[in-house]
């Protein structure tokens, strides 16, 4: 039995709290369990040279940890980011871009920030969950501000990880359970069902196929209950 | 009449939250109107080198801003601070060492960081009445753990500022009043009535000693409430 | 039919060149067509920190690119490495660390150069897949040199990446194909035919399950044909 | 009885020394005491990004300090200043900007340079004291040769430190005096009579109001003895 | 005798080979005995502000080291340019604007790069040799792709070191020599016999004038036999 | 006739002024007409890693310019020093340890610090003469105060540039010279003749051998006079 009495295919309890942040265009408080995200989103009315005068838009993400957020104190990336952080903020974007056209928007960038509060396993994943009900809000500001004709298309994005703890597979890890994983893999995916990225590592022994696919199961009926929040 | 209804010497609402990180040996969320802080605090069994082998602790503050909590996107420091950001952290740190006896907690650091998650004006010194209270706690803790053979002697510290906006001397700025106030300053108070620090620029014109002798007063007035919280 | 007349599951002809950087441990140029890494290894006699005195050794990974080795010059990293950089070098460390146990070596640290010095798509890959075998040379001059007693048991690993290419499922994507690929994915196996890490990311729409599948057999094979060049 | 013989309330003498920079547009070496600062300031044709088009010009300042200036060697500051640099910089570039109407010079900028030659305490007060008289040099340059109608409307400014030193308060305090201040203050005077900025900060023992009184008025004593120098 | 059986005047075995990086506008690698230096050439349709509107191009070059270059690994220089680095590239970027008159190809930029596989020692000369060539080779292409109307005129450059060795006079050092000369000189010469730079170093003791003549005659004579690679 | 009525072979009138900080171990004023340079000296009681154990001193140096030293303001270094300036300080430190054995001073570092007032040419020779004498004082300051047995025995060094200006030789260019110098040379000598390093580059036409035995017999001459100083 895992530490809070979950089934190996269980997710943690998840809860959106939107509006936390009132001066952004969108934002959310997603809570997985104890891993608590901040999710704000600021439009700008410009794009990145490699865009200007195409008619496409850009969604771009930066994430964060509060230093308290970790048992022993996360250091403040002041002086350059680590290549954990790019790595997680690099997904974060890439899975965003998946959820709407970027040409129905023009040429605006969304530059989405998931700063973690509490963390206890799953950053990464909660953050895109609750990024993209941000930036789902956003859209409908812009669209009702009337700076957007008609609200864009939007096709719900959610992730979370499995992974093989003691030969076990399970569902959403928390810290103490991913500390010791001997795989660990994270699953972003569409609400047509398809994969936007998959991302599975052996920290200790290779894995198998069958393993994989066991851990690709549970992921997909981890997001089809996180599509649930929308 | 101010925006929200107050008289000129009145504060706005503070509410303390506490143990909003449970990682962090003391943490507290304080809300100042719509300025809301994170104010976490790490201990850590070692001091810098300049106090090795003297006895002494030592306390010291962190400030970050979440990109989303202001109106504009609060650009992330992520390729070293600003100058503001350095001068309210010097402050925070100044201000806490003044609480206690350094001596009396061994060589020992508290490493102190205040997130703004929202920002409303005032957040130096909502960061300050926060820290302190979060820092009190961190003791408690140490000497509940028995790592501290019995709680350090505290003496309380609360910070507020005041201003002259439109010629009137006012109490704890909000972002409008402050952003056209002609005076700004900030007091930081200790629980026996002296002052610990006293910072008043002129954003317009020089100020005369009788209003700055006006807002030392409505400072003062202000910690005193601020002291309640304990 | 692909720009060099290879099939779809077929692999660019690759070739090894040992010994290329005289004064390393271990030194490798793998072409992968006309991809060209120059991987080498250096044996320091100590660990990082976390390490010290657990009796374990550490590999790890750097990456870089001559500027000339792309289209357009390609901006040396010298104030900062990108994400995309680390992201590369963390992925081939994390896969050289699966070829051995890191106790049977003692606290050393191998410390793997890989640098690109031509870049036609499947940079990364080629990295893991040369800088295994250069791994594996590095220790068999450690033992040679008496500095270990016995060479340690290696597991080979290689490396390839598959992706689906105008609705095709291809093996070993050159640039022209990679840059318009709406499926990029990268595989790492162990020669014990288990998985060492899966990357798979939709560079426009999502992927289903049967196509990842059919990526990961394409993989699979590439993967074993690589272990022929051990 | 101090050091150097002064009375409590006496300021050491002040020295200035006009063109020291002839490259300059204008500069002045000034000495209190053992503290030499050279100030030099460079009129630039344009503003910050955030001033254009408006009709507004700019005074900025920054500080440094030769590494020989200092008793232990200051280190070099060539990695980013420090926060007690930025912080002096910011405190003289706001005393600056009071001297004159912004608009009253147009979309210029004017770049102060305050670098200290020996530092015997107090060198952010003698920086902003030997800085103001620069820049009215400069303006009066920029009159003469035409580059402005008429020379703009100056109010001079100056500053100066006071301090609690063993129970007693004291005058611009030198190094020594400093180095064991109980409280330790600030003070920007508008030739006018009034305040530009006051910062007083508790080194020790929190400080009552009736000390705090009489740090100011010893300190309009000493601003006034300097505006004899203009 | 020297390590490699060569007279003191004799210089190492030079070879050339070209087109080494085809995604360069030209590209070298160059081998002075054990010392190998890749040398690529990048044309930019655009120059330096400086040089805007004036009709003139701009030759730069960057200079680096593979880590596994050198006996004990070489640290990659991503967080800044050692003050090494920066003299050698300096230094090759002024030798090579010495080969054409800089308005003879209009407002483009030649960057070079020169980046060490391998070093025994001169591998400041051996870049500047190598990347000579490479960007005689890039007008060649800009004329034959019709960029350029004509082929400018080139005046080939070459580089050579010379030093003394236990009191001998020798021409092109290897490391081994090169780490214990008491003079250590490089000689950058246009092949019309006169010098573009020279540079002597005492490393020991003082050098005399017949010694640096000796020295001079040297690389003269070496120099010569490189422009018999052209 | 040159501008300020010298002959070719005459330089500019030099000073020196003992004592200028007087907090450090040895300082010197250096005026070469309008270029002028603080030359500070610092003792440090330990070696750089690389010296420990062997009984070696080290002297080594860093340079700068204050802001208003030049024309047009000079950019303060604070975000990484620029390749000239590494050049430059490279240039001095050598220098300096020409001028003693570093096993006679023991297991210290004299850390020079040379930072430009007044630019007008020739700023790093100047440096070099200054320093030198500096460091000569902080020897004799170390001997006094006992911490050093004996004097160690000190080599003179000074050094002065030359160049060719409009096809003449000249000494001691100043900066309206050298800006549209042909060929800029520097030369340090020893005070027994020998030279301890020779840098000549050409600006514009590579120069023949008889132009340089020119410069060098000028440099010759202006180091003798420079030796009077001492």
């Amino acid at each position: 039995m895992r530490n809070d009495n979950r089934t190996n295919e269980e997710m943690r309890r998840a809860v959106i709290e939107r509006g936390i942040q009132p001066q952004a265009d969108g934002s959310v408080l997603i809570r997985m369990g104890n891993t608590h995200v901040i999710c704000g989103v600021s439009v700008e009315e410009n794009v990145p040279p490699f865009l200007r005068e195409t008619g496409s838009g850009w969604i771009t993400a930066e994430y964060g940890m509060l230093p308290c957020a970790t048992g022993s104190r996360y250091r403040r990336e002041t002086k350059g980011q680590s290549g954990r952080t790019m790595e997680i903020q690099r997904l974060i974007g890439r899975s965003l871009r998946a959820m709407v056209d970027l040409h129905s928007f023009g040429e605006r960038t969304l530059r989405v920030d998931c700063d973690v509060l509490n963390a206890d396993g799953g950053t990464r994943t909660a953050s895109i969950t609750g990024a993209a009900i941000a930036v789902a809000d956003a859209f409908r500001k812009l669209a009702g501000d009337g700076r957007l004709e008609k609200m864009p298309e939007i096709t719900p994005v959610a992730a979370i990880s499995s992974g093989i703890v003691n030969g076990e597979i399970m569902l959403d890890l928390d810290y103490s359970e991913d500390s010791h994983a001997e795989t660990d893999a994270n699953f972003v995916m569409s609400a047509n069902g398809n994969w936007i990225e998959i991302q599975s590592t052996a920290e200790a022994e290779p894995f198998d196929d069958s393993s994989f696919l066991a851990m690709m199961s549970f992921a997909r009926k981890g997001c089809r209950e996180l599509f649930k929040l929308w």
